[in-house]
């Protein structure tokens, strides 16, 4: 039988990140691995009441074909949840915002068309786009996102600039206020749009962040937000919000995809959102991610050597770790997982010259007590590697595997 | 702002049928056009049970992050329930069958693919192979689907055949058992892949259809099912069965696409599922389509004026009707809305070349003293379109709308 794949076929690849959460579920493992959000932060009870409430008065809707837009009720409820003025009729809900990552692949992204990520960006983006083969070019980045000189290097012709502001996705870095207005100015003066990915926004830990960039420019940018994070992942349940000059195309793309988000699921999350829970919700998760960050900032500074860095998330699930020269993330893996810890190497999160010594830690989904453990497990793993360096103290070069990743 | 839109953007266009669904929203309208369930068929109840014990028993699991592949219980009850020997392991769980078809076009379609088709087809076919810019090709066919001869002449360089053999969205129709070996045999002879979509084979009225083709051809076929029509499509649960050549980039482009199917819809159904639950509440859905199929069908012979004809559809939710000479769909429409009937113009449904004088009537959604006011209305409506036909009985030429759809 003669399967001819389409040429983008080929550059489809398993997500490492999925690979390594294979490897991770064997029982007795501590992973810092996956994005999972903590199952204590569910509100099952709430979920619970409201199936049987959307059943009962509203049970033929809720399992009947849908609008491909979303339900209005939602709709509107995401419109006033958002902190600036958002037309309903705006608001795109999708199957989790991955869907939206999708949607804007196949609406704005031509063969070769240029592409902006943050350097390094999230892998689940890089997975959305490059089947439609762009070219994606990562933007220099600081510890505060986006380097304004070097985007303006880039720029040209570019489709759009892809950025997480808020907790970004791997690094856990915050764009502060002045550098999002210089952003907003810069992407405004060039022309280039901004599409705006905010999952882990909500979770902040002392202050709520600045304005998101969609806010100072609604008609240049593309907002995309999820209820994964302040609900439960497992409803698939995100949206977007796209100025009326492509609404109509990625609405359209929507219905090709999958007609259209579960009306069912909608309507729990409507009803479960009713009467302000989120805004008694959402703080019980800002305080447990805050301890478990704080669990793992002590427990980081407590156990490992020297030559190790990493940095103070403000919010959202995960912290950025660089080892020391000539220990690699990659190397390291194996040997951590020998350990019973596991994390993800950060080369999967560059478009292009990974960097080998990085890592992600995820410190959400384990409690205090086993970060604790995990933590001291990882460091004795970097010493074993850093006691087999040569005594030069010169690094290896990166295994040649990192530079597939 | 500079949103520079895909060039596939371009051929992406709102669907007929939804516009024509918007219409028909008007209170007191007898919509023989959507293609909507009677939620007479959904088990609220059974769902609601199902609920309770999902979140009860595995509340967390539900509603985490989960498997791009889908739950393993759901996969085995699906592997089970198929007529013939499946493996798990290459059973897809996908966000409705629509994402199945939007997937097979990313993994299967270049710009330029050939691609063959029914003629007509499903319409949301067309809507998710159309953004990849394949050349989309309509096999001819006939009452028992596609013509052999045809196929042949057209087979070339087509990275596959997409069909419904049974009880056909649009015009009803089941492919016999002769011509499904026989395209079974031509399709293998010509090493021509096969995508196989069933959503409405369980609802069968007298006698099950025929083996599916991918059952005497597993390796050249991809087969999609749903949860749909025999459970509710408000969960948006779809299944595709694919060979292990090319299952991986399936489940890639899935994860791209969305990550997973929500856990939670995915543990209702295998919930519901369970015990046989199928087994015992399909037939109640064939017992009552079958009564409004033959509630449509006495009332299309005792009401449609001469020159109008219609097909006897053995199951499922459509029927196919063709107008006779002078009279096309798209200028009985809205004479048909001033009368409160609606129903969808079959020009939507072709690739190419589309027939103005066809009709799509869907008795599922509407009972069947509903059939009976709706039809007499169409009739009336044909009736006064054919009063001012011009003397001759010469048609007119179709209006110039019917090229777009």
């Amino acid at each position: 039988m003669q399967w001819t794949q389409a040429r983008r076929a080929e550059k489809m690849n398993p997500s490492v990140i999925r690979e390594i959460l294979k490897v991770t579920e064997k029982p007795g493992i501590i992973s810092f691995a996956g994005g999972l959000p903590s199952p204590r932060t569910f509100p099952v009870s709430a979920f619970s009441a409201a199936c049987e409430k959307v059943l009962r008065d509203d049970g033929d809707a809720a399992l009947q074909y849908a609008a491909s837009e979303g339900l209005a009720a939602l709709r509107a409820l995401v419109a006033d949840m958002l902190p600036w003025p958002v037309d309903p009729a705006l608001v795109l809900i999708t199957t989790g915002s991955q869907q939206g990552l999708d949607l804007i692949a196949k609406v704005l992204i031509d063969e070769g068309s240029r592409v902006l990520v943050e350097t390094p960006t999230y892998l689940g983006a890089l997975q959305a786009f490059t089947p439609l083969e762009p070219e994606i070019v990562s933007v220099a980045c600081d510890g505060e996102s986006i380097d304004i000189a070097d985007l303006r290097d880039k720029a040209k012709d570019a489709r759009f600039l892809y950025v997480q502001p808020n907790f970004q996705n791997p690094t856990g870095r915050t764009m502060p206020e002045a550098r999002r207005a210089a952003l907003s100015l810069e992407a405004a003066r060039l022309g280039l749009p901004l599409v705006e990915d905010n999952p882990y926004g909500e979770l902040w830990f002392d202050t709520p962040p600045p304005l998101p960039l969609t806010a100072r420019n609604p008609q240049g940018c593309v907002y995309l937000g999820s209820f994964s994070k302040v609900l439960a992942p497992g409803l698939r349940l995100g949206f977007m919000v796209a100025p009326a000059a492509i609404f109509p195309k990625l609405l359209q793309a929507k219905q090709a995809a999958d007609l259209h988000t579960p009306g069912f699921n909608q309507r729990l999350v409507a009803e479960v959102m009713k009467d302000g829970f989120l805004d008694r919700h959402v703080p019980t998760i800002r305080d447990l991610y805050k301890s478990q960050r704080d669990a793992m900032l002590a427990a980081l500074t407590r156990d490992m050597p020297e030559g190790v860095s990493w940095n103070s998330p403000a919010g959202g699930m995960f912290l950025w770790l660089r080892l020391p020269q000539g220990v690699h993330a990659i190397a390291l893996l194996p040997k951590a997982l020998e350990r019973n810890v596991a994390f993800v190497p950060g080369g999967a999160f560059y478009a292009d010259h990974p960097d080998a010594r990085t890592l992600r830690l995820s410190f959400v989904t384990c409690s205090a007590a086993q970060i604790n453990t995990g933590i001291a497990a990882l460091a004795g793993a970097i010493r074993e590697m850093q006691a087999d360096l040569p005594a030069t103290g010169m690094g290896s070069e990166a295994p040649a595997a990192t530079a597939t990743l």
